[in-house]
This record gives C-alpha cells, structure tokens and sequence, in this order.
C-alpha cells in the first residue's frame, strides 16, 4: 500500500510499504479517519529543531477492523474503532500499578522508531482498540486521542461536583479539558487567552465563560467569579512561563493546578504563594484508562466534539492539510484527514 | 408571629410564637418557601411509630435576610438565601476534621427539641446559610436540602468523569442522586423502581434511563448497558431490603455502591460477593460542605430541579399539603409550601 | 520429579509429574519453604464441602531461580525468590486500571483446574516472582503470601500516620493485618478474640494490646483507648457473623470498616449505624502490588515474621503437617513445609 | 507576670504584663516548656530583614491548666498539655472543609500583631490544647509542634505501607519529616544533606539511612536503592533552589513530592521531567488535625523525639538559648527553655 511519508523536513513521499499482518491479539484496522495534532505539525516543519528520521505522521485514528488475530474475543471484523496510540509493556511495574501512560517502555505512534497511523492500514492491540458506538462516528472517533488528553487532566484533578474551574489557554488542548471538566462535574469553567478566536469558540459552549487576559487579570476574573474564593481547579494548558506568575492567586486555599502545557524550560514556580493555601499541583502524561470514559461521554452527548473539527481534507490532500496545520490559524481547532 | 405546629398525630394548631432574635453571628430570616420531606410526613402522621413532642416542622427552606447579628460580614439584609439546617459544634473534633455532619452534637432543624422552619421566621447562624443568585428562585432554593442529600452521595462515590451508574429506587432521593451523578460527571444513569410513574419522571432526564425491575432484573439491563462490566457506582436510594440480594453483580470490579437509602433493621448483605470485585461501600449522613457546590449547580443550570415540584401549596393550605404528602402519590416527588 | 498431590479428602499420593519447562518471560524455580494456609487446610480435609479433583496444594511459597526464559531481565539463575500466586490477564480492563487481583480471568495457584506450589519445582511469570534480599530468609519469603493480605488490607484502609486501629480475630490473618497496620503507619493496634493463646501471641509486638471480648465489649474497649471517640479504623478478620452487631460502635465518624473474614452467608449489617457516621466499608480480594512492599517492610525490618512460623516439617513429613494444620491448635499461627 | 519581650532586634526586656483570663471554651495555662524555632530566630536577629513590633516569641509549648473557662468539657485544672498555635476563624469556609490551617483570618502565636508563649501564662482555646499522657514529657509535649510540620507533611504524601521515602534536608523539619514518614509507614527513608553532623543524627534512627550530596548525586543513590525504580516520595525540606534541579529524577513513576521547605523566591521547576512521570506536588503550610496523631505517635513509642532535644535552658538564659540558637550549629536541632 501507499503510505505518506515525511522524508525529510515539510517533505512528504507516497511510499510503498508492506501491509502489516496482525498476529495474536492484533487486529488489522483500516483507517478513516485522522487528526492532525500539534506534534504532528513540529515533525513536518522541524519546529523542535529535532531532526526526525523519515516517518509515517499521525496518532488521532478512527478505523475499521479489517482482520482479527487470535486471542481477539471483543472486537470483529466490521467494528468501528478507535485507537489510543501508546503501548507500554503490560508486566512492567509501572503498569500493573494501572499506570501503563508512564511505563518507561511505552511505545507511541509517530514517535521515533515507531511510525504513525496517517496510512491506509495498521496493525494494533486488540486491548489498544474501542468499539465506536453507531452515533459516534470516526471523524468523533479521531478525536478521542486529543480529548483524552484533557479528560487525563480531568481525572487527575479529582475534580468534585460543581467545582469552579478555569483553563489557561484556549487552544485545542485548552478546550478539551474545559470539556472534560465540564462534563466530567464541574458547574462552570472560565477559559483565558490572549486571542479572541479562541475565547470565541470556547465560550460557544454553555458553561464555559472567557476572559482575554489583555483586558483583565486572571486572578481578578476569578476573584469576581467565586466571591474572592478562588477557583477549586486550575488546568494549565498554555504551556507558557508567562502564565505562572501569580497562578496560585487564582486557585482556592486547598485547591488543585493541573499542569497540562508543557514550557520548553524549566519555569520558575512560586512555591510560597503555593504552600500558603497547600495547593495540589498535578501533572498528566498522555493518558490512561480513559478511551472508554471518552467514547461513554461523547456517545452519550455529555461532549460534542464535532464543533471542533474545522476542516477535514482528503488523504491525497494531506499535503495542504498540514501547511494549514502549520499556519496555526487562530480559529483552527482540529484539522482532520480522512482516508 | 403564628406558626403551624404539629401538637399530636395529624393534628396541626396554629400557635402565637415569639419572634426570635438573632445573635452574633446569626440572622433573621423570612421564610418563602419550605418543602415537605419524607421525614416531615413520617412525624405528621406517626408513621414511624416515635412520639413527637408538639414541633414546628420543616427543614427545606428559603427566605429573606431581614435582620443580621454582630458579626456577619457576607450577608445583608435583603439577601435572597437558603439555609443548611444541620448545625453542628464547629469546635468539635469531627468539625474540625471537615465532617460536621457526623459530629455527635449537631443539632437539626425538625429533630425534638428544636423546631422546624415552617414558620414565618426563623434565626440561623450565617455559617450555614447561602445566598441564592439571581436566577435562583424561592423554590429551587428550597430544593437545595433535598438535592444536598443526592450531592452527597455524588461526592462520597468519587465519581471520575464519563463514570456510568445506576440508582435503586426513583423516589425523590434517588432522582436527587442520579441528578447530581449525571451532573457530576457520570455518563449516564441507569435508575431502577417498580413504579412506571417513578421512572417516567427520572426519564425524562437526558442521560437517565430507567429499568422497571418488575420486567427485568437489573443485574442484566446493567450487563448489558455495560457490556458485562458493570456499573462504576450504584447509589442505593430505596432503603429496602429486598434491593440487596444480587446487589453486587451490578457493580465493576473495583466499583463503589453508595447507601443512600436506610432500612430500619439490619439487613443481610453478601461481604463474598462484595469482595469477589473489591467494592468499596459508602454511607451517608445528610451532608456537609455541599450547599455552595448546589447553588452553583443550579445557576449554571447543570441541574434543572423545578420540574421536580409536584405542587405548590399557600402556608394557609398546609395541613392539606401535608395530607396530600401522606398519600404518597407514584407522580409527586416534591410538594413545597409558599410562606 | 515426584509431587504430592491431594488425590482424595485426607489422601495424599507421591505422584511423579514432569517438569515443567519455562517459555517466555517464565522462570523455573526450585521450591525450598511453602505455608500451609486454611485455604489447604479446607482442601485437605474436604471441611468446605467442596470435593476437589487430584491437586497439588500450596500457594505460600519461595524458592531458587533454575532456569530463565526469554526476555526475562530483572531475575537471573540463583536468584532467591518469592512468588505471587495470582496470575491475572494483563490486557484484560481490570489489569490495565490496576486492579489485577480482582480480574476475572486470574488463574491462582492449587485452585482447581491449576496445581499448587507444593512441589519441588514450578514455572512462574517473572513479573509475578520477586528478589528476596539477602536478609529475608526462604522462610520469610513464604510468609510473603499471608502478610500480603494483611497489608492489602492495609493499604485499602488508607491509614493515616498515626491511626488507631481494631483487629477484630487474632487468627493468621488477623495478626498480619494487625502488623501491616502498625508498621503502616498506625500508632497503636487493640486486636480482639475469644483465644488467650491467640491474643498472647499478637500481644508480643510492641504497640498491640488485646481484647477478650468474653471479658470485655470490644466497643468497650476502643471507647476506653480513643476518650470514646472510636478507631479510625476496624479490619474484621474472623469471618464470624457474630462480629457484626454493635461493630459500627468501634469506629470513629468518618471511620473505615475493612472486611477480610469472609462469613460463609450473607451477614446482617447495621447500615443505619455505619451511615450515622459516614463508615466507609472496604472489601479486599487476595492483594495487588503489594508484594514489592511487604519485602521491604520485612528486610527493613519494620515487620519481623518469623515468630509467626510455628513450626516447620520438611516435605517428608507433609501429612503430617497437614494433618497439624487441621487440628487448628490455638497456639499456631502458621505451619511451613521446608522443601 | 514578667515576659521576656523582643523589643529590638537582638534586644530581649523583662516586660511586666498582665496576666490573661480565660473565657468562654479558653483555658489558661502555665507554659513549662517552650522550643525555639528557626522562625523565632529571624524574628530575634533580624535576618529576614522584616521588623517586628515589640513580641514575645515562641510557639511550640507545653504547660499545665491553670484555670477552664465556661464550656470547656475535654480539660480540666492540672491536665498536662500541648498547644496548637494557630487559631483559625471556625465558621470559615476553609475550616468547615476540614482545611483549618488555610484559612485566611488564622492568627498564629508570635505573628505579629499577636504575642507568642515564651511567657509565664497563656490563655488558649480549649479546642487547639490536647492533653498529653502521663508517658510524655513537657519537653516532648513541646515538640510536638515542630513534629506536626513533618507529620503533615506524611500524610500530604498518602504514604502506602512500604513507601520507599527520601528526605532532602537534614534540618530539624527534614529529620521530623523522615521520622513521620518512618513511623507513618514507609519501610525506608534515604536523608541528604552536606553536613555530616546532621546527618549523623538522622542515620540514629534505625531505618534512615544518608547520603551526603557533597560525595554521591541523590538521584544516583535513590537508584541504587531503588533498582532504577525512584522513590515512592521525596520530601524537599532544605528550601534550597538548588535542591530542585533533577529533583524528578528521585521520584518513580506516580511518585510525590512534597514540597517542605520555602525557597524565598520563586523557583525554577522542571515541569516537563515531573509529568513525563506524572509526579504529584503536594505544598504544606503548618498543620491541620495532626496534634492527636502526634502525641500517639510519641506516647506508643513509634517516634522518640527526645534525641533531638539539643540542650535545655531555664526561662533566665533565654538570651543565651537565642544567640546559641542564631549561631546555627550543625549538631543543633532542637534548643527548648524551660519555664
């Protein structure tokens, strides 16, 4: 088959490669549908400045089982699926303790040796899978992977019913986890950025509020909202040093900051301000134990994820999706391939 | 003032009362709106067996702040607010631990020897009393102690975002609970009775759907919801025994049942089945630390309570609303009384 | 190699079986101590009603590494060794969240269809065989398996530093679970039972006091050791439905019962009474991710087991192990057979 | 009375002042033992270069009732006691969640304006004295405070039976963090420091061992004793920046740490090594419902305290206990004056 490959640097290649065959407990999916992902978009512009070797792109996947190897007892040829892209090591440590996203053996899609799965078939772990039940569809399906990433978050949070949450950064990462924590219990989230395209999609939702951080501080937003209280979550998904000074002013004493963006360096933290009311910070890798929550919420209608998909171009327009990708527009949320 | 006591069983006299003054710390308040609860009916008409002293009953109430004690910094008079109407000794060891709702020497609102809040006015400690927002009404407010209950539950499941549970019993509790479940980010809700009128009432919830257990058992309609797993939580909200046997094949391993529901006598429940899948037991007692989590659910509209007041009664009519209450009609869940 | 294996109630056969051969991520390990547990003690004499197939019992065991699969890299030949006895899917859901021991497809040793460890030599998966330090003896390390229980017990417990805690039952695993719980961080350990032999033995460790509650209440006790606030915490390990009323008196609000005696019938629980104080009931099923811990608890030295070891009959003399074991004498907590 | 006032900087008078009386729920209490904290040096030589109002220091006491207020049930004239120096407002939002310690309006003894106990007489709520049993001295009952720093820290950190901790700072808060952490249930604690001489004293204590960061990388002998794995916990207690470069490093997959020590200015974190291992960070300010737990800890003989007390002085060298204390000698750890 044909997959398309990143030679080298915004150079993609139709290359011939072999089907892959699955073996015992594989399945062999046909896909449908994928994101493109912000990773994505550094590995075909060289923005990290890391050179990749060259490289089949892409980890959001939604597919059709197409083969099943043996063992496979849940899943069958024709089921509609979803596939979450990092494989750890089961007997590891770090995995039977149910944390298999921080098992130093995990694998991961689009991550180097490994390729990705923006290509017409791939083989993967039946345990890897979920079935996408018939109203969710695979564009939805593709989009479980990034909504995972801030249903991760909302998880960490432990979040209580009706907490206040507010989410630092309005990109795609930002608005999964004031989704994810809006469904997930909370009564209102208030979403800051600097741009108004972002806020603008957020605040489409009811129950997510906006503040432009150029207009007004943060903290005095959320003073405003919770009576001087604080909020009860914080999630952090700017990934930019310039949002920790005076972060825990916005968090209530015995609070939570989830750190969801990561900066480049090491960023200075004012634990002081932090110990003074004994916030939680947590901190989420990927994900884990999620997909299924993920799929339960979408299917149920708890989030609609379909808002978020801007623009879907064809496999053969890969090229054009990724120099869109790469632009970075501000009202671009998702950019999805469908093959 | 004139307030409605209950002198004997089923037997109301409207009684000349002092008005009370508030304290340091403390307000009057002007109540508007009371709802009737389970316990008020069980005292009304001696259905519980226990003999009252003659009580001022009534513990669901909102009002307005007409005169405020030494002390009190966040309310003022003309406050829209409703009130929590356990009050415990803050300097006790359970207070201090954060659970002031299990600290021995509480004091409740209806409980002899203190009266109720169905009476004109009442006095309470600003502590425990909330200021409702704007979009907030006299009868949602009234909701709050009622809906506080299922709060509870809610928050003791530790319920983790996209979480699918089931509730026993569709009385007003247990539409409470699978309120605050959904709403406190379970998936969906699965709420079991025999009473068609029950069900009907909690159905028409999205996100709840509802399993008549005199059609089929409720271990399969789970088994089947969930592929064989099992449910993440069940809250029990009936209180009856015979909801116990088979109880556990409801539940995931790992899963939570939540005892919301109190049988009068103790009841067999089977520790083998609960260990076979490590279920963790909860209980509750009333609540603590929930109202301002209510209010704001009910702001934002994540729940909606209104169309869970069966009827509204004027206080003149009170002694039909109680009798209307000791019928138990399938379709009232919630009957409130308008000061 | 010849094994022992229970062909009949009381009838134990030398049989020669093959030896097995290790595959992948399997070891071969030579047996040097088993325990006998009450579990085999119920196999041997048929006291659970239960008729088992021909079996080799055991499950309490270490041993030596004599042979390595591939792609084992954490064991090497030589390598003294204990073995956790569960061997779960750990692709299957609830492996993947941690929950291994509570998977439904767990395979357990000298659990019919699957031969026990009471034979010279066994394959095991290494990610289930754990290194034993240089200063944990054979003996030690076959004491792993009951102390696990005790500290999964533990564990779901979620002992605060500093708790006080209740025993109820002085049996093997009632003084495992007391021991976990003192070095797990509780201060002090109050174990009840109708034994003085039983009692004596617990007694010894320093930090546990004893009940018998022919003399006294056993909430008599606690309220005289807590200023009558409760134990923080109950581990119920006598499996006796007698322990049952009145238990909720010896927990303090906002308590934790945990259940580890596994009463044969569905027991009567006082429900109204653990929810008056908001008890949390815990269940444990066998134990997950412990057996790293109850190691370093014993080579640190924080958990000396060896008193435990009552006496111990090389693996000539199993029947007459056996035949001890079933006599249930007071005085003996566990018996090994030295291989 | 005669208190000992700081009425400059290194400038102690003999001040006559009055002596309090206890009213409703307050007890007064002859202070016999009172130690001196790192906190009550800077305030006597000045070194955080803040300038106090004329104060009489000291926080960590223990003394005798003298005299019981109207109300007070627990206490009574003659009880030996210990004190808990920070008195929040209870009705608080934050203290009704069980978060005492966090609460805004706190007063705090020797916190400007309020007066510390190095003082003949003190009135003090009832609820925040604790009795000491008769095993426990005032000098130990004077510890307690400086205990209940690292005791909060312990159970911050969720410790699990067998916790793997390490300690980074052998200060007196580093060494009651390590014995907390021992006595609250880990198997191990590892103490670094760059002087000998404390960690001479640490390594007394059966199961922590050190490391002398001038000789060996912590992370290299977290490894070592870890196989690879990281610790359960590390408790930073040095405050130093320096502590935080590849302090992730120490930690395992799922770890904590625990942030003790308060660097003074903002400190650079690695944010992206602590979530490639979803690291918890957990911040602690003082204590809350930890002095019961203490003094069961000291009074069951799990922690011995008494080691640390370096020298004692009486009420009459309290300038010569304050200038040893501002000398800051590496065998020091605790210097108490006796009253």
């Amino acid at each position: 088959m044909k997959a398309l490959l990143l030679s080298d640097s915004k150079k993609f290649d139709l290359a011939e490669i072999a089907t892959p065959v699955p073996t015992e407990n594989e399945l062999l999916i046909r896909v449908r549908a994928c994101g493109i992902c912000g990773s994505d978009v550094h590995g075909y512009d060289g923005s990290t400045g890391r050179r990749l070797p060259p490289l089949i792109m892409g980890h959001e996947a939604a597919g059709t089982v197409v083969e099943v190897g043996a063992g496979v007892t849940h899943l069958k040829v024709g089921d509609r699926v979803c596939m979450e892209p990092g494989i750890p090591d089961l007997s590891s440590k770090a995995s039977k303790l149910g944390l298999y996203n921080v098992d130093p053996s995990v694998v991961f899609w689009a991550t180097p040796p490994v390729h990705g799965c923006l290509t017409p078939q791939v083989v993967h772990p039946a345990a890897f899978t979920f079935k996408l039940p018939d109203n969710v569809s695979f564009a939805e399906g593709a989009m479980v992977e990034p909504f995972a990433v801030g249903l991760q978050a909302a998880v960490k949070a432990r979040i209580q019913p009706g907490d206040f949450a507010v989410v630092i950064g309005a990109g795609p990462i930002g608005i999964m986890a004031a989704l994810a924590a809006l469904a997930g219990g909370c009564s209102r989230v208030l979403i800051s950025d600097l741009l108004p395209e972002k806020l603008a999609i957020a605040e489409r939702y009811p129950g997510i509020s906006s503040v432009n951080i150029r207009e007004k501080k943060l903290a005095d937003a959320v003073a405003e909202a919770t009576d001087g209280w604080g909020a009860d979550v914080v999630f952090e998904a700017s990934g930019s040093p310039r949002a920790y000074p005076g972060i825990f002013d916005a968090v209530r004493p015995g609070g939570c900051l989830v750190v969801i963006g990561m900066p480049v360096e090491p960023v200075a933290v004012d634990l002081v301000a932090a110990a003074a009311k004994e916030v939680r910070i947590e901190t989420v890798f990927r994900y884990a134990n999620v997909y299924d929550r993920a799929i339960a919420m979408i299917a149920s209608g708890k989030v609609d994820l379909k808002p978020l998909i801007s623009h879907t171009y064809g496999f053969e327009d890969s090229v054009t999706a990724f120099e869109r990708a790469a632009e970075g527009r501000p009202a671009d949320v998702k950019l999805q391939i469908k093959l």
